[in-house]
């Protein structure tokens, strides 16, 4: 991922000098488990840890260099890692990697990346749910129209919004604690996952003290429909950003300006318009949206590989693990940051409830009319006949309320005080309260 | 869904007469609980149920054809219904659908629809991981290549190839089943779901009736994350039927001839080659599940609906929720009749096993001579030696085992007897118990 | 494609009668070529043709069911074909098909259909592009608010945005253009495209029949990189499709209302608010869009075939060779007539234009500004700070024009007739007529 | 893009240093035109060049952190290089950009890395070519089994494998050339592309200077309809590196071995079984194929851009533009030498093509039987009952060639010598030639 979308706990995770510590730690843990199993000698895996350990923790930038120049005569990155190792442990590092295959290193560290990856991923939702919580029950009588197809329909209250997108992010968690497990397991099985020359005990081993599951049968690596499964995931809870980014693009829009993102002293919103504050960072959690959903695709793709195992997925994972990661983090907290900060107008949201002379309340005009007796059809004649009279008039000096066209209407006998009693918005937030139980019951 | 690709019961699910027959069922549910609740007169719900349901249950293609009708002047496919359900219910139907919205009638038909087709396609997993059982019992100890990268690695067996095929379908089960979860909500919330109109009870009652649970906050509609990863989970179960397909597609090659299709009396392979028994079935498997995947981006793109809603997630749910869940369940109930009928023969696994002259047990070999005291860089390249010795000549007159070519190569100081233990193929197979009873204990 | 989507012509091309009737004449075309070439009898040639044309010519959903029956014995197609066409002609059957392979008849026949398809798809977007030109020129200078990032930017004109429209669908047209000869090809190759069997004079004589180009290297298959372009292609339509229809769901949201869409006589646009009339068009099409899209990734899928073909690809295309061409005919002609009957509302685009108070004549200060001497930063901070100023106060009673604002901003020396000069809207409008004859010339 | 899958000289295209630089040639390109056309002073224009070069081709890591640092204040890129670029140009630095948008200066650059993008890509492309034409005349007439499903089918040559690539990849070629002119256009009309403040000829003299189009109407931005098909090219051309890559795949893998990707010496194939030569280049292109193919959706997801511009795009972009190209770039680089240094097996082809009994000739000889006489039908039932006979048998001891299974077929009445004519494998090559010069013809 680019360094602009970035943010450094989550990059750290996939720097190469991370990977290879993490690929020592389950060599040495492999290790110390043939050691204690008697497949190997018990100060060889000692030697092994006392000496590789430090030399893996000081791997820096240099350090990946000389890997790397070893990878370019064996082609095999596991073997240039071992090879890099062996120079600093001495005779006894021949005790690594016995039985074992590379990617009983490469997936196990996998595993471990994505895991912690997830760890942050949850700690970004556990954010935005406290944000989203907090202005929600700010705002949670701030009356504001809700629309559908963009068209207004009938009050509900800004909170209200809020409440959903709390709601949908507590499941896009679950979602992500359940994507966690997913790929949360350990292989230690050697080249067609028979232990044939690895005992099963190894992996048990290493898995407990990485924190991972075994996997149950792997087949040299671990199958891939556990990484499709947690890459859709995360496309979930993108797509997820998209619609709330998308909803406060159109809060901010000119023309209904009921929201805005904070706006920073010295910001400029335009190299040619100073008047300009545009919702950059929801435009640009949009198009982060867009990556991040991208990547399922190809996760889908990996799963069919050949047999045992072809390596097709490796190219793909060396892009998409970061990417997706990275980049949902990065967008996940750039959501948080806003959410915090919106800045909100209940006036302006009034105002729009308010524009449109009335006609917001027919719904509840059509039930007075149809429980007063009018068939649904003639009670939904009249009142569409109103409010398209209401509406045709808009901004013009004939403007006149959907209330008094209602009165003129044929057939409708409710009077002025039943209609005004019908069309009160009170009653569109009876019933504010059961939500938010639902909603943030427990919480 | 193209009728080739359909089989009845799930088509069923879709059709225009079920889907009205579900709305009414929620619409009637809708008025008996407005009845409880003293919003509408009980007469009009008993009504409603009298007179509406024996419609209801009526309707077929005419029917079918007098709502479109309607529609094609109302340009509303719900007014359009209850238009249609009026004239048989007489005046009681103005009662219907009081408060309500017509997603709250298209969603939780959605809801039911769904739930239902998932129903459908776990007991095809279930048939299918009977199917994968059997085999693998059948074959646990059948002694076949493991490949990785396409090249044979080190013996297995074709029990756990399959036992890692159970696996994955057991994940895929469990994938369903909480996606099966995910989508099984019901919301009577009325237009932009403040409940303005209508009792929350009303929407508790319905979903207690029809097996689903209450959606915490809808918005008009049921939020369309719920959708994307129900989508997502059917896509992840594709990718595994595409990754089993391409096995038997690899198996059944000329070149490798270790199982084939079943071949039907009276099949005809080819129109001008008669010879050919081409694996037909599993690549018509690995198209179906491409099109099951790629119902992931629009179902993802469905999610970031505008405000309380919008309508563009309609034309796309419907043509993907009839084509994914019927694709699925074609291709798992053709995968799970494929596999119980799949030929395989053993005979020519065991060739293709020793066909490289042993050098699939260089592993084997190469742990031997570390553990005799070789330094891993040397073993390997030994071992390298040999097996290229041996693979060069394979199939000329000059051909030799790998195990000779070992006994020849400088530094190796096993002799044959140490080389043919190393090389048993039996220790290959140690660990298959374990693994059996990873994969199938309790079941 | 459901019924829903779709439109009478373009489902014809894809029932199973036509198919066959393109596979007689593909058959037929090939018995002549042969003949002519001396492989097969003239009066075989000749029967084939008598005999066969009526028989293909009468083919209907009975004789569908027929071949269908012989395909549920034979399993394969193609083979079913010729045995129902074999029984109508006669012992000369035996000369049909002579060194061919299903695929020469099965891809040269796709070529066809997807060609006629194109054909359809191109006089589409003909009409489309007149409906646009004429709403474009009818709308020139018709003055309206332009919008980056959702804010009021700058004006321009209604014609103005229509012509970005017709310049992208004009290049859309280029691209089926392209797509079109993409897959416009034939081959009648064999088995495996050697023409071991089949003499290359044939496949020329049957393209040229057909309007066909010769596909120069075929492998059993047409290669589907064609393919792939080709729905590449429909899906580039179809994103500028959603392009416009979601201008058009802005222009038609309550609080902008520039523009809507014609609203039928009898059209509800909610079952419970009568007042909505809502784009549902356009909503419609930005899901249809999904759809089209979504089809590019099986599409590139399909590609990889194995070697000189496998079969992966066929049902992909029986599904979304349909679908695509038929969905994406139905959305250009539903947003052909949407764009021909929308309303627009010049004057409500006038209102927003000034809704402001002068703020988006922003650049045009600001350039007088550094012209008459003041730096780009000092400028740049003078005009956001009465921009501002005017921004904060909209709708209040304190409410002032950036024009006033600007003369009290210190260091800005231009006076009100310069300030009135440089915000003259009519300077906006100078080159609308140059970028008309760049889009429109020789149209 | 991951330093592993990159080049420097398709990488250095998107470096920042490049981008600055690109930017303050548009700059100074478009100053340069206001002076000739009287907007700006020809001094100010000739200081921003003369002081601005240096400043622009001096930007290193300092410069780019400098423009950074300021960047965080304004939150504007482009006003961020221009307050970078005043401090080096000074007062003359308030005619630059006049009446331009930032967007005029960042799709310009975009158009111009895109074609210098295309520009390499394209040279890939014709290296590409010149290996498989090499390749495909050095092995025109080896002969190999052609395998249709996986299947062998008929006889083909080696050398036409290749022509089929090399067909495919001068289409993917033509495909470029198209996409590079798509996205090779400029753009200098201002906010909202009305030239309000900016003549149309200074976006002409920019253009001719770049080597650009001019862009016919632009709305602030340049229309993504044409980065959507440029980046769909791009996946096209790497569905067809994916399928390449699958070939050589298959024909490496150990019960083929027909074509071996070259190992190097040193290289190692596996951490476990030194006996292991991996396809790992054609493997690792599948994946990179894969992620180039999966740009397309957000590519086309990003055409729908809100009203005049929305800046959603530009995060995608900032990953998918260096991203596809140069993964795309380095794929093809990799695909060439893996193609010119590819070992091929001719002795292998002829034993695997002889390894079925001589199945593989059945369709000539079906042809055969039925110009002697037989009916389709009951040819078809000897060749197949006899190819099966042969199939059955294969490997064991009753092992009996097709000839001669088919020569005691009732009902065959072709003797022993036809039955050899129409089995002679030379058959198979008559037409190499004529594909040949289809292919090749002019190069």
């Amino acid at each position: 991922m680019v360094p602009r979308y970035s943010r450094p706990q989550m990059a750290a995770i996939w720097s190469p000098e991370e990977r290879y510590r993490i690929w020592f730690e389950i060599e040495a843990l492999a290790a110390e488990a043939m050691a204690e199993f008697g497949t190997i000698p018990a100060e060889a895996a000692a030697a092994i840890r006392a000496r590789g350990a430090p030399r893996a923790a000081a791997i820096g930038p240099a350090e990946v260099e000389a890997i790397d120049a070893i990878e370019r005569v064996t082609r095999h990155d596991v073997i240039a890692f071992l090879t890099f190792m062996a120079e600093g442990i001495g005779p006894e590092a021949r005790f690594m990697h016995q039985g074992m295959t590379s990617s009983d290193v490469l997936d196990t560290c996998l595993a471990v990346q994505l895991s912690r990856a997830a760890d942050l991923l949850i700690a970004d939702l556990d954010a935005l749910l406290a944000a989203l919580k907090a202005r929600a029950q700010e705002h949670k009588l701030t009356p504001t129209i809700g629309r559908s197809h963009g068209i207004q329909a009938e009050p509900t209250t800004f909170g209200l919004k809020l409440a959903g997108y709390y709601a949908e992010f507590t499941r896009n968690r679950a979602r992500l604690v359940a994507a966690r497990a997913e790929i949360a397991t350990c292989a230690i099985s050697g080249p067609v996952g028979t232990f044939a020359s690895v005992d099963p005990r190894v992996e048990e081993f290493v898995a407990a003290r990485l924190g991972l599951a075994v996997e149950p049968v792997s087949t040299q690596v671990i199958p891939r429909d556990r990484h499709a499964a947690f890459f859709s995931a995360l496309a979930v809870v993108a797509a997820g950003i998209e619609r709330l980014a998308t909803e406060v693009r159109h809060l901010q829009r000119s023309e209904v300006r009921e929201a805005e993102e904070f706006f920073h002293a010295g910001q400029k919103g335009s190299s040619s318009m100073p008047h300009k504050r545009n919702p950059v960072l929801s435009e640009n959690l949009t198009g982060l949206a867009r990556l991040v959903r991208s990547h399922v695709v190809p996760a889908l793709e990996n799963v069919t590989l050949w047999h045992e195992r072809d390596i097709s997925h490796s190219s793909v994972e060396r892009v998409i693990a970061p990417d997706a990661t990275i980049g949902l983090d990065f967008a996940l907290s750039r959501l948080t940051g806003m959410m915090e900060k919106l800045t909100v107008y209940p006036a302006r949201m009034a105002q729009n409830l308010e524009s449109l002379g009335g006609v917001v309340h027919s719904q509840k005009v059509l039930l007075a009319l149809t429980q007063a007796g009018m068939s649904r059809e003639e009670a939904y004649a009249a009142v569409q006949s109103a409010a398209m009279a209401t509406w045709r008039a808009l901004g013009s000096p004939e403007a006149r309320s959907f209330r008094d066209n209602l009165l003129e209407e044929p057939g409708v006998t409710l009077d002025a005080a039943s209609l005004d009693a019908a069309m009160d918005p009170q009653r569109d937030f009876t019933h504010v309260e059961t939500i938010f139980r639902r909603v943030f019951a427990g919480g």
